[in-house]
C-alpha cells in the first residue's frame, strides 16, 4: 500500500508543469523516504531530477518500494482538473498497475478519484556525482524564466557567463545576437535578488524554464553540467542537469 | 412586421454561446406568445430546444407567426459586435428574407444594424413529452460546466448517478477512469447548492455545457431523455434534450 | 554615429504593433531632424508614413543621415522583450549593417542588448502633397479599431461617410449587411468625443486598425485618399493615407 497526501494540490501541479513538456514519461520511485524522479529529457540534452521527501507530505505510507512508470501528459490532464487548493492524495496498492489521485475540495463537498493506468518503462538510475561548483548564481526564477524565453527567439543555446560584477546571458542566430546582463544586486530588502561567487565560467545550455519556486540557483563548473535548482518548500527540490555544448560548430 | 427589443444584450449573446457549438443552423419561430426554437444538434445526439416568452421582452411585436431560419455561426459573429449592455433589437417584415439586428449603446451615440440574409430550414418540430422525472437534480451550473469539461478529457460518454447522499459523475477511457461525486449540500445561505431528489437512476450523457446562468437542473428517469434545463430569468428556459446511451459497447 | 534614446519603451512597442502586420520590413531614415518612415504596406492598399521628431527623445545624435532597412517581424519579436518601462536606446554605426537596441530596467540592474541585422531594401520615397480636406473626422482610436474590427468580420472594404449629424460606416458581404452610425458629441468633459466637420463624403477604406493613441483623425475629401491619423504625443504621428476604391465591382 502505498499512500502520500499533500493538503495543497499547487506545488504538484507546478512541478507537473515545469517537467510535462521535457519528459513524455517518467518512474516514480516510492520508498519510505519519500519520492524520486530521474529521467532524461525527451531531447536527451538534460537530466530532470526530483526530490520529494516523505516528512514534507500531509500523510506519507509506503509499504514497500515502488516503481510507478507515468505518463506525465495523461498525469498533467488529470491533475488540471484539481483545484489549486484541494487536497491531493496518491495511492496504489503495492502490485497495482493503476495509481488513483484523489482530489478533495476544501469543503469536502466535491471529491473526485481519477484512477490512471501505469506505464512499465526501462529504468537507467544514473549515479550523479556531487560536484563542488566553482560559480554558484542565485536569482528570481521568473526573472531567468523570462531571460531563457527571451533569449530562446533569437538562438537555439545560451551562453552563461559570470563575473562578481553579474551574469551575462547571450544568444545570436539569424536576426543577430543578443546579451542580457544582471548585475549582482547589492542592497535588498528580501531574498528577490542575484547573487553571485567567484571564477567566471563560461556554460551553454538549452532548455525550457519555469517559474517552479521564487528563486532558482545555477550552480557551475568547467565541463561538468550546469545544475538549474528550484526549492520546492519543506518537500524537496527539482534539478535539471544541463550537460555543457561542446564549443565546436557554435555560432 | 416582427420586433422584438431586449434591453441587455447579454442574456442573447450567452443562449447564442451555449447554442452556436452544437447547431449550425435553426429555425426561430416567432408568434405572439414568443420565441421557439428546436433542433437537433449537429451530430443528432441531443436535442436543443429554447423558449423565449414574448411578455419577458422589453418590447415585442408578432403580426404574423414567422419562421426564421438562421445561420447560428454569422448571427453568433453579428453579437460579437454588440457590447453587453447594449440593447438589441430584431426586426422582420412578414414575408422578409432578411431579418435586421440593431444594437444600440447606452447614451445612444452609437447605433449598428446587421442585416442578416435568412436560410429556409427544413422543419420538423418535434412533440416532446412532459415526463414526470424520478429524479430532478438542481447545482451551480459553473460547477456542472466544470465536471463536464473536466470528465471528457477521459472518456467519450459521462454516466450520472444519482442517491439521496449525491450525485455521481463518471466516465473511462485510455487514460484510465474517473469519477467525481458531489454532495448533497445540507446547509446554505445562497442558492449555489445541490439538491437531489429519490431514486438512484444512471444516465449516460454526451454534451457540451456552458454556464449559461446560475443554476442548472438536471432532470433523470429511466430509459427517458436527460433533460438539462437553464433557465433565462424572465424570459423563459433553454433545454437540452439527451438521450440515454443504449448500455452494450460500453467500456 | 546614430543615437536615440526614449526613456519608456512603450510608445514604440505601440508603434511597431500598429504597423508590423501591414509591413513586412521598412526602411528608417535617420537625420538630424528625426525619424522617418514611409512605406506601401504588402497588399499595396495603403501608405504608412510615420514622423518622429528628434526633440521628442531624451536623447538624439545623428552624426550623418542614414537609412536602415529593418525586418519590423524581428525587430517587433526584439521590442517584445523589453518592458513597458525600460529605457529604450537605438544605436547605429555610420556605415553599419547592424542596429543594436538596448533595454535598460529602471533600476538599472538589468541591460539587454539585441544587436539586429539590417537589410538593403528598394527606396522610393513618395511626395505626399498637403491637402485641404472637405472633411475632418476625430474620434475615440478604441471606438474606431472596434469598428474596423467588427466591419471587417462581413465585408472586406468598409465605407465611410460623413454628415454634420455623425460618421457612419458599413460593409456587405456573404452573412448580409452592416451600418455603424456614430453620433457627433454634443456635450463632454474629456476629448473622449467624435468632432465633425462640413461635407459628406463617402470614401472606402480597407486596413487593419490598432489603437494607438486615444485619438484618431480622419480627413477625408472627394478622390483623395484618406488620412488616419494618431498623434504620438511630443514625438510627432503615424499616418495611414488608404486610396479610396474605384466603385466599381462592389457589392
Amino acid at each position: 500500500m502505498f499512500e502520500a497526501r499533500l493538503v495543497s494540490s499547487a506545488m504538484f501541479k507546478k512541478i507537473l508543469d515545469a517537467i510535462k513538456d521535457l519528459l513524455n514519461e517518467a518512474s516514480f520511485d516510492c520508498s519510505e523516504s519519500g519520492i524520486q524522479l530521474q529521467a532524461m529529457d525527451n531531447s536527451h540534452v538534460s537530466l530532470v531530477s526530483l526530490t520529494l521527501k516523505s516528512d514534507g507530505f500531509d500523510k506519507y505510507r509506503c509499504d514497500r518500494n515502488l516503481t510507478m512508470g507515468m505518463n506525465l501528459g495523461s498525469m498533467s490532464k488529470i491533475f488540471k482538473c484539481a483545484s489549486n487548493d484541494d487536497t491531493v492524495t496518491i495511492k496504489a496498492q503495492d502490485d497495482a498497475d493503476t495509481v488513483t489521485f484523489m482530489f478533495e475540495s476544501k469543503k469536502q463537498e466535491k471529491i473526485s478519484d481519477y484512477e490512471m493506468k501505469l506505464m512499465n518503462l526501462d529504468q537507467e538510475h544514473l549515479g550523479i556525482p556531487e560536484t563542488d561548483f566553482s560559480c554558484v548564481i542565485k536569482m528570481p526564477s521568473a526573472e531567468f524564466a523570462r531571460i531563457c524565453r527571451d533569449l530562446s527567439q533569437f538562438g537555439e543555446s545560451i551562453l552563461i557567463s559570470c563575473t562578481k560584477e553579474g551574469v551575462k546571458f547571450s544568444t545570436s542566430g539569424d536576426i543577430g545576437s543578443a546579451n542580457i546582463k544582471i548585475a549582482q544586486t547589492i542592497n535588498f530588502d528580501k531574498e528577490e535578488e542575484a547573487v553571485t561567487i567567484d571564477l567566471q565560467e563560461p556554460v551553454t545550455l538549452t532548455f525550457a524554464s519555469t517559474p517552479l519556486t521564487n528563486q532558482v540557483q545555477l550552480s557551475m563548473s568547467d565541463n561538468v553540467p550546469l545544475v538549474v535548482e528550484y526549492q520546492i518548500p519543506e518537500l524537496g527540490h527539482l534539478r535539471f542537469y544541463l550537460a555543457p555544448k561542446i564549443e565546436e560548430d557554435e555560432n
